[in-house]
């Protein structure tokens, strides 16, 4: 998938997306690079908005998982079940989510999906703004293949 | 604060949550509700998007503490600086969080607010869709009064 049709992809399923004016700038099965402009995501001091910058870093990570999933052939819905933020320093420019799959981790959560239809994995994303740490973010997903919901309903 | 004008200031102040179409149910210094419509707040599955779940709980929480600490007269600034998020179902309606500040916690925050101009507080909030709970959302707070920020810049 090209950083294009990422984009594309995110802001005609995710409004909040568009509504955030976010764009990714690399899409792999194994980083994503998302951007984000400040003046939709702003707060009354004139920085990041927190909630923007914890979605941002979701979506980089959610986008990292989904483009692995899609690579590894598995068709699955990918869903959030937990996450964490740690907000380091304010953000007073544009910012930038930077999300990488865990190889081993990867291994483990693939191992699962094939064979019982249903794996977790978690993803950690970092928040920058230029130079600067804004964030930490993890976030624990889980996948389920569509044949084993479509049973399950 | 009316809710009316809580749900005014976060629409002037915050982008995401005019975007949101978040509006204040309740609003006191003791708990306040928030609640968003599902349509700018979806994702792929239309269900809830989980930045959106995660950024109204963000808003209640801190418009709880921010109400609190006008009613006791402080003039602080109230940023976030930790949070976790666990989401417990899918929510396929409109959503709504509560946010309740904790007397016993917020004597400690007080305290220290009026001793070294600056304290933490920890606000949890609920989200539900309908009766059914869809997350629970922990932030950590940081307030530092205005007359403590000025001197240390």
């Amino acid at each position: 998938m090209t950083p294009e049709a990422l984009t594309q992809y995110l802001h005609s399923t995710i409004p909040l997306a568009r509504a955030m004016a976010v764009s990714a700038v690399s899409a792999s099965a194994s980083n994503v690079t998302l951007k984000a402009p400040l003046p939709p995501n702003s707060n009354m001091h004139g920085t990041l908005f927190g909630g923007s910058g914890a979605t941002l870093c979701l979506l980089a990570a959610w986008s990292a998982a989904h483009l692995r999933l899609e690579q590894d052939g598995f068709e699955a819905e990918l869903v959030i079940h937990t996450s964490q933020i740690e907000y380091t320093a304010p953000a007073e420019t544009d910012v930038t989510a930077l999300s990488a799959i865990d190889d081993g981790q990867w291994m483990r959560t693939a191992a699962m999906l094939s064979k019982r239809g249903r794996g977790r994995i978690t993803v950690s994303a970092q928040l920058y703004a230029g130079d600067t740490l804004a964030a930490r973010f993890v976030g624990e997903f889980v996948a389920t293949r569509y044949d084993r919901l479509r049973k399950a309903q």
